[in-house]
C-alpha cells in the first residue's frame, strides 16, 4: 500500500479543459499541493493544462503507473479501469458515486468493476470518495479546490468513510494547531476495507496517532485483533448508530448497520477508543501527542483556586487519583508564596505565586517527591502575558522530557495566544480542564488496557476451560438434531458436553417411564413436553412445576397431553423430568453470531433485570476469566449476586467458569446462531441450567 | 445595581506609583479601556498615575461615588470601607481574599467589613474577587493588564465564583466570537449573591443571556424562582460537585456542597439548563442567539450524506423528529440535483447540487411545506469558496427573519473562514453537528419548559390535594412528641392528617387491650414495639408479622417483651398493632429539609431498587401532579408498576396523590428534617403506608 500513499507516478482520468470539470480540478490541487512525481492526465479529447499534456488514449502511457484517479460517471468506470488494468496500474482510486450505495444496477457495476481490477491485480480505493491526502508528498485527489497550508502535515493519520467527514476531521485538526499525516476517504470499501489501511497506517512511521470514522464495520473481528495487538493509539468515531440512520446510510455508502451497544463493549473489550465527536479526536490527538499516563496518579497545579476545583471534580469523575502534597514539598513550596493563605494540597493553588519563574522548579519537585503519573498546570494569563505563558511552556517542555511524564497544559487566554504558543512552540494546549482531563484520561485507559492485556495474553494461550473433546460431542448433537432449534434434552446435552451442570433429568416417552425416571431423580421435580412442533413450551402451558409425588406426576403428565391435543398438534411428544433447582439467584447467559463480530456472550440477571432494566454485559467470544468476571462485575444490578438483605452470595467463580465454557462453546460451534440459557440458577455452591435453548444454521 | 456596572464616577483604593503595584493595574486598565466616568484614586503616597492625581486621603473626595475598588491586605479594609461609607459611596468592590475562605479571624474580619458597608447602606462584591467587566462602559476592574480587545462587548452576561473562570469565560465566548456584556466575579458572596446579579442581568436591556458559574448555592430557593420565572436562559456551571472537591472549595471560596444529584433534579425542574464544560456555555450562547426552537421537528440539508447520518443519529439521541420530505417537495427539488441518484429524505443530501443558490429556495420551500421547528444546515467548504459560503450565510439570514425559526448552520472549513464569516456577519457558525444538535436541543429544552410551566402556573394556583386543616392537625403532633423522632403511631397520624391511608391501627398497652384491637381490625396483622428508647425497631426484633389469631398475638407480645429486656431497656413499652397488607408494589417516598433548596422529595421502588440500584427521583416540594407522574416515569424501574409478568398494574394516580400531599405536607412543615414512608405500598387500588418515620427540628 505504500505505492498508494507515496506513488513515484501518477495518473488522473477523466481531465478536460474546461474550469469546472471534477478531474480538472484534482489535476490542478496535484500540481498546487506540489506533487513531486511525474502526472499523467488523460480525458476524451486531447488538451493542456499548466504544462501537462491532456492525452485521449492509454496507449502512450508507460507502463506500471503506481495510482489512477478516476473521476467519470459510473457507467464508464468498468472500461477506463480495464484500461488501467492493461497499463499495470498498480492502484485506483475511483471517486464517482452510483455504485453498491444506489440501486442493483450499482451493486452489478461494482461487482463488474472489482472483477476486472482482481484480473489486473490491481487494488481500489473508493468507490464514491475523495482519495487520498498525504501533504508531506503533495497528494491531494479531492475535486475541489484546495490550498496547501489547509492541510498542514502531522502524525495523525485518519480515514472516513464520506469524503466530507474527511475534510471535516482534517479542518478540526488544523483548527488545533494538529496536522495530519495521511488520510484516506474509505466511501464503499469496495477492494481496500478500514482494517488494510489500519494495518498500513499501524506501520508507517510517519503516523503516531490513528483516527477511524466508520459507518459500517466490513470485517469486525479483525478489526478486533488489530486494534488489541496495535502499538499505537486507535480512535473509532462509529456514526449510524441509530435505527432511523440506517436507511440514510444504506444509501449513502451502503453500511450495514450493527447493534450500537455491542459496537461499545467490543470495542471497550478490545482497546478501541471511541470518539463521538470531531473535537474528541483533536483532543485526544493532542493528550495522545504526550508521553502516555502509566497510572492514576495525578498532581495538579492551577494559578486559580476557581480551575482548581472543577479540576478536583473531574479528577473524581474520570477516576484519577489526586495524591496529597508530601510535607517537604509543602514547606519547600512555601518560600514562593506571596501570602500565606491557602493551605497546600493537590490542586496545588498558585494563586499568590506571582513570580511564575518558580512554576517549573515546584512542578519539578512535585514529580520528585509525589510520583505522579501526570501533571496538570493551569494557567490563566491576559493578552501580554505572553512571553511569560512562553517561557512557562518551555519549562514544562524540558520538564516532559526529562520525566517521560505527560504534562497537560491548560491555559486559557486569547485563542490568538493560545494559537501562537502552540504555533511556536509545538506543544499542545488545552483551553479547558474538561478538555485536558478527558485527554488525560484517554491516555491512561489506552496504556492500562495494553497492560491488561499483555498480562492475559501470556496466561491465555495455555487456559481452556471446557474439557477436551467437548467440540466433537457437541456438534454431534447438534448434526443429529431434526430442527434448526435444538430440543431442550438436546440443548441440555449440549451443556453437558462442555461440563455445564444440568440438574438431574431423563426423557420419558410415556407415565410409565416417567415413573422410572422420577424415582431415580428424585422429587419435587418440573415436567416439560417435548415435541419439535413446540419451540416455546410455556406458551401453551407445556411446563408444570413443583411435583412432589408419583400421583400428581401422573396427573400432570395426563394435562400436558389435553393441553397438547388443545393445540391441535397432533405430534408424539415425550416428557422432560428435571429435578426442581431450589434456592439461587435466577441469570441469564445468551449467546448469538453477530454479523460483524462473530460469536457474541450476554450476561444478566434474570426477570426484570433484563426485561425491564436492560441491565446486561455484552462480550465478544471467547472471553477468559478475567472478561468474565468484570462482565458479572459491570452490570447495575451485581451486588445482588454477593447476596442482600440476609440472603447467602451467589458462587460467582462457577458463574465465571459457566461463562467461559459457553464462551468457549460459541467459538468452537460457529454453527450456533443462537443460544440462551434462561435461566441458569447460581446457588450457594454450583451453577444449575433449568432451561436451554439453542438454534444452529440451518 | 445599574450604578455598579454604570457607575458615574470611580475610585480605586490602594494605588501607588510602583509599577506592579496591583491597584495601580486595576487603574490602568480602567484608563486602557476609556472608562468614561471621573476616575479617582487613593494610596498610602500622594503621586500620578497618568494625568490622575494619586490622594492620600478622602477627604477631598467629592461625596456619593457609585463605586469604589479595594485591593489592599485585609486588615486594612475596614479602615478603607469606613472611609468610603463616610464618603456616600455606593458600592465596593473589595478585591482582597484572607476572608471567610482562611480561617476564623478572616471571617470575623468580613462580619466587620458587611457590618460597616450596612451601615451606610453601601452594597460590596466579594470580597475575594477580580470584580466587573462592561466593556461598553469601559470597565474592568481586573488586578493583571488587559487589552480592551481581549474582551469584546456582545450580548451574554454572566458571573463566576471565581475571577480566573470568569477570564477564562470570556476567553471562550471570544474564541467563539461571542461577547460579553457584562461580567462580575462574584467571590465570597459577602453582601451581593448570585441572585442579586441575576435580578438585575435579568432585567438588563442589554442582556440576552445569562452565565452563571457557581461553585456554592447561597439561596436555593430564590434561585430557581428567578429562573423558572425568567425571560431570558439562565445557564449554571456548578462546580464542586465531588466529595473530594468539598475541601478545595472551602479554602477557595468558602461554599457549601450540597447533594450533586439534587442540584441535577432542581435546576432541570425549574428550568435552569446546567452546563458542564466552559465550551458548552459558548454553544449554548450561539444557539440561543438564534430565535427559539419551539417543537422537535428539525429539518436538516447537508452537503454530505457522512454528515447527514452523524445528523440523523444525533437527532435521535437528542429526542428531534425528522419529518419526511413531502412529495411535492421532492419533485421541485428534483431540478436542482445533477445526478438523479440519491433519493430525498431528511436529512436532505444536497451532495450532487453543485449550485449553491438553489439552496436558499430549497429550504425556504422546505420550511414552507414540512412546517418545521428548527433547521440545520450542513456544508462543508475549502477556504476557497469563502464568498460561495458568506452569499449562503446571508441567504439564511434573511430567511431566518422572514421565518423567525432557528436555522443553525454547521460549517466545516478552515478556522480562519469560520472566524471571518462568524466576525463579518455577525451570524453563528457551528463547526461540528454535535455542537448544533446540542444548541438546539438547549433552546428546545427552554421553550418547552416555559410552555409547560406556563400552562401549570394557571393551574396550581387553586389547586391542592391534601385537606384544609391538615396542617394544624399535623403541627399539633408534631409538638405533643417527645422525641426529635416521632413515634411510628405519631408519624401514621400525621400521614392520617393529610388523608394518606394507613392500614387500619392500634395501641396497645399490654395483651388484653391488644387483643380488643385485633378483634376490631382484625387478622392477619403485624405488630411492632413502640418505645421512645428505639429508634430502629426492626434492629432488635421489634417487628413482628403475619400473626394469624389470638394465641400468636399473645405469644408474640411475650416475645417483643423478651427482646426488649435482653436489650437492657428497661422502659414500659407500647405494642403498635397493624392490619396486613398483601399484594401490591412497595416503593419508598422521602423527604428532608435540604439546607440549599428546603423540602425535597424522594421517591423510588422499595429494596433493591433503591439501596442497590440507587433508582430514585428527587424533586423541589412542593410539585403538582404533572411533576408527580413524572417522578414515576422517569425511575428506571418505572415499568414495573404497570405490572410485569402478569401482576396487576399498581395504582399510579393513587400514588401520585400521594406524592403530591407528602410534597405539601413538607411545605406546611419545615420543621419537618427527615420523613421516611418505607414501604407504601401501592395496591391495585389505592395505597397504603406500612411504615412511617418524621423526624423534626429540636
Amino acid at each position: 500500500m505504500n505505492s498508494l500513499f507515496y506513488p513515484k507516478n501518477l495518473l488522473v482520468v477523466g481531465v478536460s479543459e474546461k474550469p469546472d470539470n471534477l478531474p480538472r480540478i484534482i489535476a490542478e490541487n496535484l500540481i498546487r499541493f506540489h506533487y513531486p512525481g511525474e502526472l499523467y492526465l488523460i480525458g476524451r479529447c486531447k488538451g493542456n493544462l499548466d504544462e501537462h499534456p491532456i492525452l485521449d488514449s492509454f496507449e502512450t502511457l508507460p507502463q506500471g503507473i503506481d495510482l489512477a484517479i478516476i473521476l467519470t460517471p459510473a457507467a464508464t468506470i468498468p472500461d477506463l479501469v480495464e484500461g488501467c488494468g492493461k497499463k499495470g496500474v498498480r492502484h485506483v482510486i475511483v471517486e464517482t458515486g452510483g455504485f453498491a450505495e444506489t440501486d442493483e444496477q450499482g451493486e452489478s457495476l461494482a461487482r463488474q468493476v472489482l472483477a476486472i481490477a482482481q484480473k489486473y491485480q490491481m487494488r481500489l480505493v473508493g468507490p464514491n470518495c475523495i482519495g487520498i491526502l498525504n501533504p508531506q508528498n503533495g497528494i491531494c485527489s479531492v475535486f475541489v479546490k484546495m490550498e496547501p497550508d489547509e492541510i498542514p502535515p502531522g502524525r495523525v493519520s485518519l480515514m472516513a468513510q464520506s469524503g466530507a467527514v474527511t475534510l471535516s476531521l482534517v479542518y478540526m485538526l488544523a483548527a488545533n494547531n494538529l496536522g495530519v499525516s495521511k488520510a484516506v476517504s474509505i466511501g464503499n470499501k469496495l477492494d481496500y476495507r478500514e482494517t488494510d489501511y489500519l494495518q498500513y497506517f499501524l506501520q508507517d512511521p510517519d503516523t503516531d496517532i490513528i483516527l477511524m470514522h466508520l459507518e459500517g464495520i466490513s470485517d469486525g473481528r479483525k478489526l478486533l485483533d488489530l486494534a488489541r495487538d496495535a502499538q499505537k493509539p486507535v480512535m473509532v468515531y462509529k456514526s449510524n448508530t441509530s435505527q432511523a440512520s440506517a436507511h440514510a446510510a444504506h444509501s449513502h455508502t451502503a453500511a450495514l448497520t450493527s447493534d450500537d451497544r455491542l459496537v461499545d463493549a467490543a470495542f471497550k473489550q478490545f482497546g478501541l477508543s471511541r470518539i463521538r465527536s470531531l473535537r474528541e479526536l483533536a483532543l485526544f490527538a493532542k493528550g495522545l501527542s504526550l508521553p502516555p499516563m502509566h497510572g492514576n496518579r495525578l498532581a495538579v497545579f492551577t494559578r486559580s483556586g476557581g480551575h482548581g476545583i472543577i479540576a478536583t471534580d473531574l479528577a473524581h469523575d474520570f477516576g484519577f487519583e489526586l495524591p496529597e502534597c508530601p510535607q517537604e514539598l509543602m514547606e519547600n513550596a512555601k518560600q514562593y508564596f506571596r501570602a500565606d493563605i491557602i493551605d497546600l494540597s493537590n490542586p496545588l493553588d498558585l494563586g499568590t505565586v506571582f513570580n511564575f519563574d518558580s512554576y517549573i522548579p515546584l512542578v519539578r519537585q512535585s514529580i520528585e517527591c509525589m510520583q505522579p503519573d501526570g501533571v496538570m498546570v493551569i494557567f490563566v494569563f491576559p493578552q501580554d502575558d505572553y512571553e511569560s505563558a512562553a517561557k512557562l511552556v518551555r519549562g514544562f517542555q524540558s520538564l516532559l522530557e526529562e520525566y517521560h511524564l505527560p504534562i497537560a497544559l491548560c491555559f486559557s487566554s486569547t485563542q490568538e495566544n493560545i494559537d501562537r504558543l502552540e504555533k511556536e512552540l509545538r506543544y499542545p494546549i488545552f483551553v479547558e480542564v474538561a478538555d485536558a482531563m478527558r485527554a488525560l484520561a484517554a491516555s491512561r485507559d489506552i496504556s492500562q488496557f495494553h497492560k491488561k492485556t499483555r498480562a492475559r495474553a501470556a496466561l491465555r494461550s495455555t487456559q481452556r476451560c471446557s474439557p477436551v473433546g467437548a467440540a466433537g460431542r457437541a456438534r454431534q448433537i447438534l448434526a443429529s438434531s431434526l430442527g434448526n432449534v435444538l430440543l431442550t434434552h438436546e440443548a441440555f446435552l449440549v451443556c453437558e458436553a462442555y461440563e455445564i451442570p444440568v440438574p438431574p433429568w431423563g426423557l420419558a416417552k410415556d407415565a410409565d417411564e416417567a415413573e422410572r425416571i422420577a424415582l431415580k431423580i428424585g422429587y419435587p421435580l418440573a415436567i416439560k413436553l417435548i415435541t419439535p412442533g413446540v419451540i416455546h413450551k410455556s406458551d401453551i402451558g407445556g411446563v408444570m412445576l413443583d411435583i412432589v409425588d408419583e400421583e400428581s406426576l401422573n396427573l400432570a403428565i395426563e394435562t400436558l397431553k389435553t393441553r397438547l391435543r388443545a393445540q391441535g398438534i397432533d405430534e408424539k411428544a415425550d416428557f422432560l423430568l428435571q429435578k426442581m433447582v431450589k434456592d439461587g439467584r435466577e441469570v441469564i447467559v445468551g449467546g448469538k453470531k453477530d454479523n460483524t463480530f462473530g460469536p457474541v456472550i450476554l450476561f444478566g440477571l434474570g426477570g426484570i433485570y433484563v426485561e425491564v432494566l436492560n441491565d446486561v454485559a455484552l462480550r465478544v467470544a471467547p472471553i477468559d476469566e478475567t472478561e468474565a468476571m468484570e462482565m458479572t462485575t459491570e452490570i447495575q444490578s451485581s451486588r445482588l449476586l454477593d447476596g442482600v438483605r440476609g440472603e447467602a452470595p451467589s458462587d460467582r467463580e462457577a458463574l465465571v467458569d459457566t461463562l467461559v465454557r459457553i464462551s468457549e462453546l460459541l467459538t468452537d460451534l460457529p454453527e450456533i446462531t443462537e443460544l440462551d440459557i434462561n435461566p441458569l440458577i447460581v446457588c450457594k455452591q454450583g451453577v444449575q441450567v433449568v432451561d436451554a435453548r439453542i438454534a444452529r444454521l440451518s
